[in-house]
């Protein structure tokens, strides 16, 4: 069946030209889809509104390691990844639906603590478990989660809208989820090394949470909608700063200067990454599953944004498309390049 | 993290209870939702009418055999089967997202003909295909299918609808899909003993379609319009008559006769059958994956749907709650009893 006399790796392509390359076939015949492939989520017209919806996959040994993510949390997480993917389109989200392949060593409690941090997560953002599938894995644990959700038709806001001379705005901060992550990993080495030793992760709790209940922002699109303020452009944070800038550059025809002393890192961030002899700006940029929101606004908005200690603004949009450039504290500028498909990268 | 000292079985509920028991903490709040887990397909209300959405979760080793399952059959198989859930709400589908986990062994080109076949099937059924993901799989092919509809609000049909009296129909024939893969397995048996030796699957090319190009019946739907023929409660078969019958009767809370001698089986199926020493009528009632729809109606629209030829009335429903008799033709009666998760069973 596989015929390897003409055989192209997929890793040759990224996951970036692998969508498009499988998607250019497909035609959009449905008067009622608005915008296919190639945003944070699918828009269809309801009438009155616009509906979004959104795919992920969480397979495990790639997304997560059970031996170090908790069920509850990982339950947690596959709900808010998911739901972020609804506020990267200023949206609200509505319901979602869970499909799971187990495998015959999960018990029942093992399914019951997962879908308890489902639970959580769709109470604190008041979505609906409204459907699934279940069934039997071979191998490794996979989570399927669709989320849908709804935007007035004036308020949507797409990837490719950023304008030439808006700022570039981010929530909360960048890095931690991956540092996070690096600490989990070398934990779980020690500990396999050394079992009886117990891994201490107290002094490392905010970027470990970070990694393992990640948040969905639904309050920076209520603060937003508070505020009066449209973004031009908007995305959420699941690659990492670096892809969604080249996708958002991409799609809007515009370049990014990113200052890399304006970059929003917690303390707790560049200590780990310093300790693993990383760049911490180089960390902020390309650790990806922050799940915060990077948005652009027109400068005459700045006003209304300047003081929210959430937001910071971290560069602006040039005319010179695809080229994101990262402003150094010492005044060098270098290229930003995009990574994409980190999972395959990471092996 | 798997504490087995208190350790319940997945395979001791069954799929059934494992997700109602999942479902029954999770409340629904959100005045959108009209519908959520317990029918084909999840219902939303959009306005002026009800939206439809349904995802499914398809495991290498579980759903399909990559040594008799071609990529592009797989492909097609993947929509038809989801879409299918939205015909069973009486609905027309509009839109498709793809998850795919792929592993490295997978080739560009083999993932193109995954996707040629869907997109043969998303022109066929008229949907487009709007948003997906791909990532790394560890394992085996995971594919995840989302399916989105509408329906007008009074044209719905859920599957709890049914009363005693009502006629029990079915579309098409029953039974082939399972004995494809019967004839599928059993030389993929001799292949691996016989290398050298080449199937010749020519005599059951029927059932052996079936089995890999299952289609979704968007047609039943239309015809049905067109009768000016509401059901009154409708499903699609995925897992077997049978299971259907169990899932329809205890929402409706009637039971069902079925007549052996109605069972709308194709000669092809009936000699394999018999080959196998299987009786063709229960595998008719349990084989699963026809995905045909499966219907109940008045008795005062059997005048409209009697000759239609695609169509075979059953049996009927009685006021016997999940009580469901097999009539044979001998004139003996047997309980019909749901299988479901026919994938462990089948382990």
């Amino acid at each position: 069946m596989f015929d390897n006399s003409d055989r192209t790796e997929i890793s040759a392509m990224g996951e970036f030209g692998l969508i498009q390359h499988l998607a250019q076939h497909f035609e959009i015949r449905n008067g009622k889809t608005v915008k296919g492939i190639g945003d944070d989520a699918a828009v269809v017209d309801h009438g009155d509104h616009y509906g979004l919806i959104t795919t992920d996959l969480l397979m495990e040994g790639v997304h997560f390691d059970l031996s170090f993510h908790p069920l509850k949390h990982l339950g947690y997480k596959a709900i808010t990844v998911a739901v972020s993917d609804i506020y990267a389109m200023n949206g609200m989200a509505e319901q979602v639906l869970v499909g799971i392949g187990l495998s015959n060593r999960f018990s029942l409690e093992a399914v019951e603590e997962l879908y308890a941090g489902m639970q959580i997560a769709c109470e604190q953002l008041g979505v609906d478990l409204v459907g699934g599938d279940t069934t039997t894995s071979r191998n490794g644990l996979v989570i399927s989660v669709t989320a849908t959700g709804r935007v007035d038709k004036d308020k949507i806001v797409y990837r490719g809208g950023a304008q030439a001379g808006d700022l570039l705005v981010v929530s909360g901060d960048l890095g931690g989820a991956y540092m996070g992550l690096q600490i989990l990993e070398r934990e779980k080495r020690v500990f396999m090394e050394v079992p009886n030793m117990q891994p201490d992760l107290e002094q490392y709790d905010y970027i470990v949470g970070r990694q393992l209940k990640a948040e969905a922002r639904k309050d920076v699109i209520e603060l937003l909608k508070m505020l009066d303020v449209k973004p031009s452009s908007l995305m959420d944070v699941s690659d990492g700063v670096a892809s969604e800038l080249y996708h958002m550059g991409k799609a809007s025809g515009v370049g990014f200067h990113v200052y890399e002393e304006k970059l929003p890192i917690d303390p707790q961030t560049i200590d780990t990454a310093l300790s693993f002899d990383l760049n911490p700006s180089i960390v902020a940029l390309n650790g990806g599953e922050d799940y915060e929101l990077l948005f652009t606004v027109a400068q005459s908005d700045y006003e209304k944004i300047k003081t929210m200690p959430d937001f910071t603004v971290i560069g602006y949009a040039t005319d010179v498309t695809s080229k994101n450039m990262l402003l150094t504290k010492s005044g060098n500028q270098f290229e930003i390049k995009a990574q994409g498909w980190p999972e395959s990268q990471k092996e």
